[in-house]
């Protein structure tokens, strides 16, 4: 292979609209490169051949099959591109099914399901012949303020790697490959504010913020990662060997692609400065592990083809990376791939099983956080629906949409698609019910001359439903998603206030937040008759809520991240040693407004008789039994949530910590025994050495609705000698249900 | 030694006053314990013998002579205790000099008055037999919403480094021994939170947090050092030996004692729970390098002769701190001390030269941030003053003041000091002046009806003072200080809105604010005449505030903190790397309200002509000279700012670093010519090792009216190989003057 041949196998191409803007900065680094020019030498990657613009399908298959014929035909090697495309909440792709966002999945802490929606999604995707998703988000809640929080599935590393590994096993079912991201750090940037530097130790780098990463990797046998955009205390990840090539292939034996985040390699020069060139820093992102250069060569195959000339970066660090991308090919068939077949005629990326997890995954996901009877409103016969969110689908989804994708840039454009609002699905819902409907006010605006017809709506009704929340956006044009930070945890706008109007009505009012982040709503909670948390609910999302809210789906999801006070007591994670959570030494209240964990239902839990082994060897596992009864009059399902605390450590631990959960469903009054068998390298952590290791010593272990209350309790002994844990750590609780 | 009488030394005795509260959980640990049993085999520290009560200071050394007398007596040692107070604005002790709190220090940037003010504090405390103060500070800002914020310097590690080791040098000149506060880390607690776990990595710690306490170390010559309460990544700095021995023995060479803050070896198994018990605790303590436990032994001596006796705990890590223990001692000639001397008859403890460094240092430290001519009030004959810190003379202290520490704790008790209130000093100030006064609202309550009369004091004058900020306290019983921390950054209680109810009435204000911690005070910049920035400017503070607000001192104060934009934006550094500063990745805005480094005059000073060779050897010196004018109509004194930018590193590098300052005074139309030779190695950094290193390449500097300013600049190229820097990197740039 020539050199160009080479570096043409690690970068992509991308046919962009006019104006499109999908990574931040891509101005000052694209150009108008022609297909000819792109493809000469051959192809790594075809960047979002369906992502961004309402294009048919089929018609667009048609092109990129065109694409892949013209490389193999008409290049040298005659190798095709591998496809790669965003699919976080669904293939993005014009009449794609959209599903819940991450967080959605993390209330639902059902990894299986999540399992299903990974598989729908690549299926859709293999059709189309695209290779690889950019998919899952792996990062850990670290600040509700960050944008991309919107992208994230949970504030706890176990829920974030069991549901994240369950999306890659999805996915790559089909054969496609999954993309972890973003390796690593990125959710940790300094006070929320994306691209903020990171501060972190090596210790909270290893036991919080890869375990997710380690999991997908491992259990999941994830096949690509995307370096991060971010620095750590000072290392740009791109530029960082120790993290990508030490810890993901030496350490985890990952042998499958890295990709840089859109740019990332060239960020290296002009964001972080640790290169006085592109050429250097491609250079340095090749020496620390970075194979593919993504989304465009533009900026990167001519300095760097000078710099591997020159002598100034070694050819074998090309070679070591191109190797990795024909692997990548191979793997994919594509090394064989001749295309003479012909591209899909008609596709259905929106069909009845699609609707069917992504309904079930809505409903699931859907937390009631409060209520005093007031829903399910089933007895109510005149229904006030109002607030920004109560009639816009676009409410229903996150940033990482392709609907949200296209309205953000192409706003002239007319996307269509069928998605019921929810103030459409609770008249469906609930046809007998006189239901009024008042916007009260926008999303994120001053506007407030909408509040007295919505005041008026209330007044007039026996319950007020108010839908408010986020509009998810690009680079500050939403109230959240990438680049759409916070530096206040209020509800954007006058949305509060609106809130507030209505309540001075005396009605009852049922608030349902559809955001992409936790809000700070502990005003809300005071006083709202009920409050329902859902998370960017997706296509069905509607009328998932409109049933939740009628009282046809009894809610179940809980909470996968602590909802704030405030913007201002951010960071928090529920992960804390026991000093951070001390009371007595600030003024300030050092519990979230509502805990990790907590959810309600319309029917009652109770937790008891856990029992545990007195005594478990420092390498062994810990069977943990727990008996789970619906002491309510209708059926639900509860998420049976197994903390731990380990007692003494020779670092501090978390004073709580997930080490297992469940999701089970039970009829009234029928109950459950859950056990689980953990194994005690989830009580792993990296010691005074950085050694991860299991100690021995005293541990407390409870059952409760939310991390913060013990509703049944139990303590072992860890004994035994200290068990230093090799790469097996991030092994998967196992839990089994009898009836 | 027995082993009673090793232990006795290295445990303090605090003889209390019932119901003080001085640390954090102390009643956790104290219990009663008489003179007698305390003292039975000798005595390392009296703690506080004058801090907490307001009695006579020459009583009270009556107390201290017999209670040394009886430890050379009837001890079999025969050895006196070390009597140890806090300092940190003047000794502790009733009727004492009270000085600007350190912010008001680093806002100064005259680290030679700060020096004569230690040397002034130590004087006093060598006077009454005192022979260690419990400071300084030189925890680096990192977050405004902590509490402590009052008692730091700055945000700048340099400016850290230089105020705080000037103070060490002035109180060490009287033979009294400095204890440099608190090692390592705590003021990058979790949200502003006290005692919030630090989110650090080893390459800030290094860079930024321990650089002025090395500088303090080894150009100051500190004799103790504190350990910090907090934990790193995890690891309790209290239990540390990777700092409290291998860097600060083993690398700076540091020979003298590490005494805990108090209770600090307790709270290893309380807070952090590192340790199961006490005794273990303590074990874990001296083998780190603790080797004093403050302030009693309570909780200390009995489980830990018991480890000892058990052979849980080496006893030659006792003996290893008692032999530090007793060093100290002889250092200070305690040894060798009788007490036969009679304790003095009568003291002066805020003489005239007190009142002097008091004065100039206030008068040095206030910031004009913005004036649009209003200031000086000379031609006003109408003023209002208002606010709930006009009038009041504990607003002119911070938290680790005696008046404070007792306003806290004996409320009850009439303290009695002559302190100026600004209305009263401005009355003094301006005779002809009509002069009308309204407190409007207190600092933190919600009671609003002070505000009519404040809006028509306003509305009959020409000009309205507003005097608004903090009440400092500790544990919750302030607005700022130890244990009292915030999670917004807006004007406690109601003074903002006080202020905008002013505002409305047309006529101009002038907003002083009283304060110690910077607040979000961006509308009032947008709205007020003028406002004045002073730090907690002590005993002659409301004196110089007056002379500012007259025109008889010309204002100098540079802001030695950001002043940042809400509590939502923290934590935020200037020294940021430029990927945290880039405003295109995110929607927020990503400078503070007013930069580090600002401060206006009543004349104006242009800065030209930057001149620097344009290459320097990486392990030579940086020779670099500056013009600066003074272009205005009355004398002042400007403070010359150096700063460089690293413009590409093996790491990020900060986007701005002070490198080097200095105040210069000059008559109108005066110029004068300051050259600073800056050391390679205030550039230096740890590499990707974590090697501290200066790097050949390019270097930006210049210099401004604050670190985001370049009003005259310059680049030069480091040459020569990569050059490795032992423990002499934190040495002073040298400056020079000339006319």
């Amino acid at each position: 292979m020539t050199l160009e041949e080479k570096l043409a196998q690690i970068v992509g191409f991308w046919e962009k609209g006019d104006g499109e803007v999908v990574a931040p900065l891509q101005g000052e680094f694209t150009r108008e490169q022609t297909l000819d020019e792109a493809t000469r030498h051959g192809l790594g990657h075809i960047t979002r051949a369906y992502g961004t613009r309402p294009v048919d399908a089929v018609e667009r298959a048609r092109w990129l099959w065109n694409l892949q014929r013209r490389l193999v035909r008409e290049t040298r090697l005659g190798i095709p591109a591998l496809v790669h495309e965003e699919c976080l909440t669904g293939l993005s792709a014009w009449r794609a099914a959209t599903f819940p966002t991450p967080l959605a999945w993390g209330a639902s802490f059902d990894p299986d399901l999540v399992a299903e929606m990974g598989a729908a999604i690549g299926g859709s995707m293999r059709t189309l012949g695209v290779h690889q998703g950019l998919a899952p988000v792996l990062d850990v809640i670290r600040d509700p303020r960050w944008g991309r929080v919107d992208e994230c599935i949970a504030e706890d590393p176990y829920v974030v790697g069991t549901i994240g590994t369950s999306y890659v096993r999805g996915l790559q079912s089909t054969g496609v490959h999954a993309t972890l991201k973003h390796f690593v750090g990125y959710s940790g940037s300094q006070s929320g504010r994306n691209f903020g530097p990171v501060h972190a130790g090596p210790r909270e780098v290893a036991d919080v913020l890869l375990v997710p990463f380690e999991m997908a990797v491992l259990d999941g046998g994830a096949r690509s990662v995307m370096s991060s955009y971010t620095e750590i205390d000072g290392v740009p990840v791109a530029a960082d060997p120790t993290l990508l090539t030490g810890v993901l292939r030496e350490r985890w034996g990952f042998d499958g692609t890295v990709v840089a985040d859109y740019f990332g390699v060239a960020f290296l020069h002009l964001l972080h400065a640790v290169a006085g060139d592109l050429g250097e820093a491609a250079g340095l992102a090749l020496a620390a592990g970075v194979d593919i250069e993504l989304p465009t060569g533009d900026a990167y195959l001519t300095p760097l083809a000078e710099a591997v000339r020159a002598g100034r970066v070694d050819e074998a660090l090309v070679d070591r990376a191109v190797l990795r991308a024909l692997r990548q090919k191979d793997e994919l068939g594509l090394l064989d791939a001749t295309f003479d077949d012909e591209p899909p005629t008609s596709v259905d990326l929106d069909g009845p099983e699609h609707r069917r997890i992504a309904a079930r995954l809505a409903e699931e996901s859907v937390v009631l956080l409060s209520n005093d009877g007031t829903l399910p409103l089933a007895g109510s016969a005149r229904v006030a629906v109002i607030g920004p969110n109560a009639d816009r689908a676009e409410a229903l989804f996150g940033c990482y949409s392709f609907l949200n994708h296209v309205l953000a840039h192409h706003p002239e454009v007319e996307v269509g698609f069928e998605s019921p609002t929810v103030r459409e699905a609770l008249a469906a819902e609930l046809p007998a019910v006189e239901l009024a409907y008042e916007r009260g006010c926008a999303v994120d605006d001053d506007d407030r001359s909408g509040f007295d017809a919505a005041v008026q709506a209330a007044t007039s009704a026996e319950v007020a439903v108010l839908v408010v929340g986020d509009h998810a956006g690009l680079f500050g044009r939403g109230t959240v998603g990438e680049g759409c930070d916070r530096d206040d945890l209020e509800l954007p706008g006058v949305q509060r206030q609106l809130v507030e109007a209505v309540l001075a009505t005396g009605t009852p009012v049922v608030l349902v937040l559809l955001t992409g982040r936790p809000y700070a709503i502990d005003w809300a909670l005071e006083r709202c008759a009920a409050v329902v948390q859902a998370f960017f609910p997706g296509e069905e999302g509607g009328t998932a809520l409109a049933g939740v809210l009628s009282g046809r789906v009894n809610p179940s999801g809980h909470l996968p991240v602590s909802m704030p006070r405030s913007a201002g007591a951010q960071p928090f994670s529920y992960l804390h040693p026991p000093l951070g959570g001390n009371g007595d030494v600030t003024n300030l209240a050092s519990t979230p407004a509502l805990p990790f964990g907590h959810g309600l239902s319309y029917t009652t839990f109770v937790h008891s008789e856990l029992a545990v082994h007195a005594q478990v060897p420092t390498d062994g596992r810990i069977d943990a039994s727990v008996r789970v009864t619906n002491t309510g009059d209708r059926a639900g399902d509860d998420v049976v949530q197994l903390y731990a605390r380990d007692l003494v450590g020779s670092v501090t631990r978390p004073v709580a910590q997930l080490v297992g959960y469940r999701r089970v469903r039970l009829e009234p009054g029928e109950s459950a025994v859950v056990t689980f068998s953990v194994p005690t390298t989830r009580l792993a952590f990296s010691d005074r050495d950085l050694v991860r290791v299991v100690e021995p010593g005293d541990v407390d272990l409870w059952v409760g609705p939310s991390c913060a209350e013990r509703e049944t309790e139990g303590r072992l002994t860890l004994t035994g000698p200290v068990h230093p844990v090799g790469v097996d750590a991030a092994r998967w609780t196992t839990v089994s249900v009898a009836g």
